[in-house]
């Protein structure tokens, strides 16, 4: 029987920001955007870590700005497609139009995983700028499989030609990817899309098990370059999926040499999964929440590990930044009055 | 329902070795015993990488003698069990009984999968000295189901009280993993063990394969330590097994100290899969090869992944070092040719 092809896209020149404090600069960016071109790696995803218009004091400023990024990886890319990433709330329709002057390909929009309803107004534009457009649904493992079905039927009506499940937490075992993309894939016409992390050593065996349900892209890093436990390991996943049967159209060979380049220009070292990154993939907690997590525990005395359960028992989200402090308060508390 | 309970068996401080030149001191030994141990581990593998009796000029001297090390792990270690390794032709009925008087519980003996009759007089003998007697079987990706219970049934014949499959490659995916150990179970008495390796990103995953197909123990490391790709990580594993409903005993957040503790004082660096592990894990190649590998490709002026390549097309096994020059000579005598 053959089996279905896989679009692999890889975020290494985006998410791998969020590992380097968005510093990656124009040598960096056009030495690996040019290796995995060679590769034959179908979509390269370039930009600030929280997207197109994110870079601040807030959550960081990138060294280039989005068009030098962007502009940059185009000129070393003679076959890859290029994407970028855009969260409604940080960038706007000019970055988007921007974005598609510089030769961008793809866009995803990204939400959390039940307000698909932001996402509305960008995938719009996108589409009406003559681009592929995507929606994104983050920290998944927060809804059902029927709510994310719901939430990507909602994305493909508002112009998605593909819809994507973001393991943000890296908290997912095979068999809820599995249950989830089934059901996605069965609600939506368009393709589905897995992005995993790997905080519980299961990002590789995620994305087949997705694979394995009907997803047709994958996300994948160079070394899994990514915050905290980081992301799939591209020439991991492309190496398991082609032994597979299933084609990727990408050079295993080629792609292990540009993700030796990655590992010797990228990053300061390739991501393991420390215990802070364990405890957050078993509590639900977003990947991004390390450092703060591991400062407030300091602060107030008590083991980072409880900070992470007690984040996941509250059910905290991406961008809920301000509740760890509060979280870390609560656990010296409790422990004075025992 | 209730799942089954798992033995988790740590052969951090044996398998460990091999990562770093078989170097690792009292200090470092007593720390991360005593750790484990408070973590409630029940089985701790400690040694030579190679096993008893291996320290040599051949494979490595190693800083401490057998019992040197078993004495100061069985020192710190008021409850859990210590376990060691021996592979014939390299440690000695000698070795064995000064083992035992130095407090080892469980004697793991070790044989190509193919070659389970080399075990059987060094069970008998720990038998005799009245401890626990396992087999291992290395490199088990190069037999099939059928010939791995063969050997294994075996193995329990000459009183061997467990069954070990060492995936020393790193090679096999999940579905590998579950077909063998469900053939092995039902074909033995004995508990069956696996003890994999992370080369393709499936170390948890395939572990969880095996304990699902019936595997009533499994192998795992802090931090993952261990040559190339490293082991199973350990205080993964244990989180990942007790959300699936599987008890270990384990308080899985001392574990995770105990796994800070050995990321700072045993290791370099934790392992990570770079590309000539790929390639080792793809090919099927004995994961200890990996540096002989990268000099006799640089000697020869060919691709280190070529070179795996070869040596998995021609069956080499652990053991077999000797070929390596002669794969990649061959491979640079082809390329002149062309």
């Amino acid at each position: 029987m053959n089996k279905h092809a896989v679009i692999v896209h890889d975020p290494t020149l985006r998410d791998g920001q969020h590992a380097v404090r968005h510093q990656l600069d124009r040598d960096q960016i056009r030495a690996y955007a040019a290796a995995v071109d060679a590769a034959g790696v179908p979509v390269v995803e370039v930009g600030h870590g929280n997207g197109l218009g994110a870079s601040s004091h807030q959550v960081g400023h990138a060294k280039l700005s989005d068009d030098e990024m962007l502009a940059t990886a185009r000129e070393a890319m003679p076959h890859s497609r290029m994407g970028t990433f855009i969260l409604p709330g940080w960038g706007s329709s000019t970055d988007l139009r921007s974005a598609v002057l510089h030769g961008v390909d793809v866009v995803r929009v990204g939400a959390h995983c039940t307000e698909a309803n932001v996402t509305e107004r960008h995938l719009g534009v996108i589409r009406e700028l003559g681009v592929e457009a995507q929606g994104v649904l983050l920290m998944t493992h927060m809804a059902s499989a029927q709510e994310l079905a719901e939430q990507c039927a909602l994305m493909a009506g508002y112009g998605a030609q593909a819809v994507c499940l973001f393991d943000s937490a890296g908290h997912f075992l095979p068999r809820d990817v599995a249950a989830r993309v089934a059901a996605i894939t069965a609600a939506v016409d368009v393709p589905v899309a897995f992005h995993g992390h790997n905080n519980l050593g299961m990002a590789v065996a995620n994305s087949v098990a997705a694979v394995e349900a009907g997803a047709l892209m994958i996300d994948a890093c160079a070394r899994g370059f990514g915050a905290g436990a980081g992301n799939t390991q591209l020439e991991v996943l492309v190496a398991v999926l082609e032994r597979l049967g299933h084609p990727t159209g990408i050079d295993v060979r080629l792609l292990a040499d540009a993700a030796d380049l990655a590992e010797q220009t990228l990053m300061p070292a390739p991501p393991t999964i420390d215990s802070a990154s364990l405890a957050s993939g078993l509590a639900g907690v977003f990947s991004g929440f390390k450092k703060p997590v591991l400062a407030a525990a300091r602060q107030e005395g008590v083991h980072p590990w409880d900070v992470f359960v007690e984040l996941g028992r509250r059910r905290v989200t991406a961008g809920q930044e301000d509740m760890i402090p509060d979280a870390a308060r609560a656990l010296a508390v409790q422990s004075e009055r025992r």
